[in-house]
């Protein structure tokens, strides 16, 4: 049993055979991928990478299960898928490369298709062996789409649900290194009072009820200060508008992303900068984001808002917008944030304060379409009022 | 200047002269007054006292107007308003006796009343005269019946607001001595982010709804999982019960209770043992807290729910409850929360997720009548369903 | 299973039938006696309770236990034993009475027999019996005096050691509501790391020595900061000499504190106040503490600081002093503290930084024989050098 | 005014004007320094980086420095110096590049030169002279060799004593950051307590050694678990191995590493891996760490010991060895951790526990003597007992 200190859960026990995992290159690369990408720049504490990470949830993952064997789970659970849940739970990020949340809109693979993949070469896979756990398993815990046997399922529920390891981990750790009080999460009662359901994972009884809404709660306040702070929309649609170009003119391939860390994205780039939008790059990498020039909340009812929702729309009204504002195409940005759901789904309705209602404003609160352009440029296009006068975004 | 260590605030500055107060016997009272009663109960380490949480708001307060000042206050203040606000952060509880927010059934005077008046002895005000404070002033800002000028409205606002001293104090404390996450506020940077407003204390910024809303939902968690926690409400409920029959038979006067603290308050009562209900006192005092029996949300629709509401009722109608099920007045209670506003009222529509509707769910959601007896009756009472039977509740 | 929160170790789980014992007179006496006795006058947070800090001993001793059990203690100790040494932490302070520590002059009866004592009541041995553990077994762990067998030896190291539950829970616990970082251990880490020892308790290993170097400057600087803070020696040698005045002119019996709470103890005194020295209980009550007028290291060459040791003998030279100062005895004292030990013995030569000597440097640093007078009479003394001409103190 | 996150601080408040300088790539690449080097391979929660210590420093000195100003400060000290002291603390490490510490050895130029000559850099100062601050000044105050008056002889006695700025934002940050309680200081309580020394910086009085003591204390534990872990310096030697022998071979120059960050240190080297001592490189960046086969307290007395110290002896003697053990010479390393002072010279004798023999016992506790092998042969090399029969290091 090897012991791992951690600033968030103090002391990680893990057992010998598994940590051989983290002096894998794969994991090793999750040690050079910061978790919240370039919101350093913003909040210069929030420098924890996927690696801790993914330590911080497989030591959820075990104080989760270990507390529901307690209360029945050992009942219907086998050992060596005990060992693979705990796993799965350390490598449901080895497939995350840079940006990867935030390029959902290219065409790329599922960040759990290529972490299910890696847990199958050969390295992973032998290391998963010899721990006792079954590769196969752990692979089909972490990517949905692979076959899956009952015990398995209810892995799948217990790893990615409303009372998750993962979220247990990455709201607390965000807030913690971000230096804001928001994320906090009453985990160890969580995971003591957590009750097992074969079928779904964990029952959630009306006294767990509170610390649903509370998740609910922290993710609208983490994604309002953090997630979706203006600066890091800027610089991740920065980077997406320079990697859309790019793999659109075959400069790029998607391919060559996945291997990819926090710093060798930008090796890459640079050997590759024979195109307009890499100017966009370098924006990011020297801190010298775009400014926000017009915002607007997104309106269901706008239809420029939905087709702006899609990307290869939204770069052709770029290139419309930066021209009438006399700008180069590679000077402007339009930001679209996703639509989230913060899962109002699982919400028992009677059970909580929180309506589908009060959760969809949620979304409509955090939704806010932004056109950015390059700093030296900011103040004239403020002041010229042009954009105001563009009635069709309003 | 002497410095004084808190667990919350960490070093908590205090001029001398105003130090002098933390001796006088107004002041060492409540250092016996714990800040949440009876909670220490259920929560053990909640032994706080009313001093610390006075000298806490007396930082926050501190923190607040130095940082108003720097944002332009300094034009409209005068030098002794700014230490009669200090002065009435210190002592805006020095009224408070044990019970006092449970006991507004009773018609006791208000602890701000009482605050007032303990402001203007002779020994606070010679303290607050030397300070370079105003007594009058300071009186007058605790007390809002009182005489105000527009420098003291200010304060007042500061005081008792959205995000004031008080709750920035109350909610942190609470929270960390219970040893719950859910009340802690980004105290510091709602402290350097205010904007002073001559006539409403604090302006309330856009950016700043995020601090509105998380208070919001704090005191909203705070009362489910402490403040209202179902054996917080019984303790109370009981040496309510135990008050008001006192009371009422004018075996103790109102005026008795004012100078207790939490230790006299059970000694005065076992010297006026001669009624019934005083084996409510000895229930709370041996910590054999009356088990709940029926439990039903509070239900605006319902005659009879809203006919409890009054105390004097709510006596005659555990009268006759008892009577039926076979019990003594004494072994039965019932327990209506107050009113609580949340608020509300300050919330700008359109400028948070929070709709007057949520925010009156959360109240919806906390307010629940309830039945308890004493703990040999309740398996009793609870299998022979006599109560799910009483439909005028339902 | 019962989950108690506490600020410090967050949830205490405890097994209903031993969680009865919460709820007897015993135990409700230790919430009114806080752990730090008239600190909380200086250190306004410092009202945790001895309530509070047997709970966290429990919590810290099931962690231990547990750990030690997965490292082969399992092999030679016994389910019941197990239990009776939880119980033995829950219940170590049950006999403290206020001021337990600083009236070891007076010869009182120590707390360890007074709480193996009321662990063979009737009432907590039925408990105790209840949960499954040995009420005699439980005493034996807790009085050294009382007859043991070697499982109950292996119960008592572990209690009481170099890093034992009970110092690991209240340097922790002091410094957290005191609001000071000195006392904070490594507490998983030690948790996690020991190894047991069937003669010794625990085996420290070299790499152990840093936790135990810790806990040995950590009590130095708690012992510098707060438990001999000036404030706090000068208020408990006032009760000190207030109560060996009161039995030596049997005013009071010993019999008579040993059942007693923060609360009770002045009601008791303030009924029996026909006598000089009562004087110094008001002056702590009202916080009117005595003031310093000269101050020396402990010599351990000075025959009279050798003879002040010896409370008659100071009683006796607080007489003298008080006339040749023209004051009343009632207005002087002499505070000579204890001598403490370190457990300098349990270090291994060569293994630590910290030398026999280094320890013993601890001790001399920290004592410091103090003479105090009543607030009015301070100045006059101070100005007049009287003290300073003394010689032979100095 | 522009208020930057922190999980240590909080809120660190700067100006607008120093605030863009945080935007220059002098400072980005401080964003890509990790504060520790590779102790993120022991450490995983260690990735904070040496921009945000230097935010870090500047906080501290802020509220050092307000603090001495309200106690007399402001009476020999002028505006602008004030904001030269600051910028000092925010750019005294940005001459640093990976590795600074510990390649102390190779004949490289001191950072705090680099930093001084970064700091007179068009860029950095002309944003240093609009904020107010004087150029010249900053990097009198960071660079001791530069010619300076006696103001920023006292700015230089603040930014590097004994209770500075550097020293209580790394001792809180590393160990916050490790996950470890060692490092924690009473930052808030030095800053609150201190007295302004025109000749010294800070006036030490007797009250504040308790402070002086606790940062001693945490250094040598956080030597102990964290900078001098086994580990790390072993990471770390392996480095110095590599750069040591490609700047002999003139692979590489000095003066190419000045610009470096943690990845383009790789970088360089990949491209410049035409050397046996190249191997070393990659077993730091594959986390293949080499293996301690012999560990001996260093011995002052031991002619080879000293010899050893010698970092162009000990590249001849780890040739010798590696022959006798047959293996590569780039498979075998000799860490001799340098020499630490702890500051001894500043403690004043009588005033405080920590006698010199204690300090000095600090280092020769830390220091120890270590053959490292690559991990496939360090089996056989222990078993063999080769080493533990080589007497001329024992």
């Amino acid at each position: 049993m090897k012991i791992i200190r951690d600033p968030l859960w103090k002391n990680i026990s893990i057992a010998d055979e598994l940590f051989e995992a983290c002096k894998t290159k794969a994991f090793i690369r999750l040690q050079n991928i910061r978790q919240l990408g370039p919101t350093f720049l913003t909040y210069p504490g929030a420098t924890h990478t996927r690696a801790a990470h993914s330590l911080g949830v497989y030591h959820v993952a075990m104080k989760l299960l270990d507390s529901l064997c307690k209360k029945g789970a050992d009942t219907f659970i086998t050992e060596s898928g005990k060992k693979s849940f705990f796993a799965a739970a350390l490598f449901h990020d080895i497939g995350h490369f840079p940006y990867t949340h935030s390029l959902k809109e290219l065409s790329l693979e599922e960040h759990e298709t290529l972490s299910a993949r890696s847990v199958l070469t050969p390295e992973l896979s032998g290391i998963i062996y010899n721990y006792g756990a079954e590769p196969e398993q752990v692979a089909a815990i972490i990517d949905h789409n692979l076959h899956s046997d009952s015990e398995t399922m209810f892995y799948r529920k217990l790893l990615s649900g409303v009372l998750d390891p993962d979220k247990l981990d990455y709201l607390n750790r965000d807030a913690f290194y971000c230096g804001v009080p928001y994320g906090i999460q009453d985990t160890d009662r969580i995971l003591q009072s957590t009750i097992p359901d074969k079928n779904n994972g964990i029952k959630i009884l009306p006294e767990d009820m509170l610390n649903v809404e509370n998740i609910l709660f922290s993710k609208y306040m983490m994604y309002k200060a953090v997630y979706w702070h203006k600066n890091v929309r800027i610089a991740t649609a920065l980077m997406k508008k320079a990697l859309h170009s790019a793999i659109t003119k075959k400069i790029l391939f998607p391919e060559e992303l996945y291997q990819l860390d926090d710093y060798s994205v930008f090796s890459l780039l640079h050997s590759r900068n024979k195109f307009d939008e890499y100017k966009c790059v370098l924006s990011v990498e020297n801190n010298q984001l775009y400014k926000t020039v017009f915002e607007i909340p997104f309106d269901e009812t706008n239809t420029l808002h939905l087709k702006l929702e899609n990307l290869d729309y939204r770069s052709e009204y770029e290139k419309e917008l930066s021209q009438k504002l006399k700008l180069e195409n590679c000077d402007l940005l339009i930001d679209v944030p996703e639509r989230i759901s913060f899962e109002s789904s699982l919400l028992i309705p009677g059970s909580t304060v929180f309506s589908s209602k009060t959760v969809q404003d949620f979304t409509i609160n955090l939704r806010k379409i932004r056109i950015a352009v390059k700093p030296e440029y900011s103040e004239a296009i403020m002041s010229s009022n042009i954009l105001i006068e563009k009635s069709d975004l309003m």
